[in-house]
């Protein structure tokens, strides 16, 4: 069967997202990215910068602890109910056609459809640290900083949630140093295997 | 710099041999694979076959063990010893002009260079399984054993002599699964990067 959705894991500032863009731009579908958080909101009914917070953080070790800190009306924390809505989202999402998802596990949810090409994007320190100068501009935080907190924290989600490892080569279909092949050059080799 | 060398690593019935031979075609260089083995038992004076087995198999966990065992003129073991003459081996190679090196951990032997693609294939197991009875033969062994074998014996031996992690996205500049892409189709992506 062929492919008609997919997904892009992606190391922080490796350009995964952009990358996502231009596939979907060539292929003439959907990307969806920020749209689903935005929706994950709408539906939830949290902020968006919670969401965003909840769904980037993986729940604290003591489980029992995660639950009654953050329990609300549906008797469980506030992070399963939204990776509940996360998953039913992206899966009605896959549903309507082909797409672009970004992040968000699209890759775990979606594990078992034929039609699913997952994509891993990544990069050496090097390209990451001066791409997210260039895109997010200068901050505070020391640059390495900024990578391994963001890298650790979408690991520990990712983990948490799919309890598959990742970034383990075996776990994506595809998976492409944007470094060294090039941006562009990476999005012209996803769209030439949808 | 443009790529001039290609390593590819791979799971035991990826077919990432045969992808390498077939990149090494189409683009008119030499590809290294069993020439490697050859040239490694003239020169260590062992035979083909005791290479080839001490070049698969980590070494003994206790190190000291391994060097009382297997102890040789050159007061290291054999292991050690083989070790030595195939990275200088490979970088012999390398030096000598484009070419794939199938294996023999070349990706970390040649990491400093910048002109080097590192390639990785994988597969899932139906696939695999499929194409080392269909390359291979069948034999008394069950086919999982002799691919969880293999992989194993691999990634022990990979991670003891380089201290880094198989299969790991990140230490590669391209991963393809070959059962979902395709054994010409992936052979052509590579192709295209060189």
């Amino acid at each position: 069967m062929a492919n008609r959705i997919i997904t892009i894991s992606r190391e922080f500032g490796s350009g995964g997202r952009t990358i996502g863009k231009m596939v979907a731009k060539e292929l003439n579908i959907p990307c969806y990215d920020n749209e689903i958080l935005e929706k994950l909101a709408e539906e939830s009914g949290f902020t968006k910068e919670y969401v965003k917070e909840q769904s980037e953080y993986a729940p604290h070790p003591a489980w029992f602890m995660n639950t009654l800190l953050n329990r609300n009306g549906h008797g469980m924390s506030n992070q399963d109910y939204l990776w509940i809505i996360q998953q039913r989202m992206i899966q009605d999402i896959a549903e309507k056609g082909p797409c672009v998802i970004v992040g968000r596990c699209g890759d775990y949810i979606l594990r078992d459809r034929h039609d699913l090409l997952k994509v891993f994007i990544h990069a050496d320190f090097e390209f990451r640290s001066n791409r997210i100068i260039k895109v997010y501009g200068e901050t505070e935080e020391p640059t390495e900083k900024r990578l391994s907190d963001k890298d650790r924290k979408r690991k520990a989600y990712y983990q948490f949630y799919t309890d598959t490892e990742w970034g383990k080569a075996e776990n994506y279909h595809i998976a492409l140093d944007s470094g060294k092949i090039g941006i562009q050059r990476c999005a012209d080799i996803i769209t030439g295997l949808f």
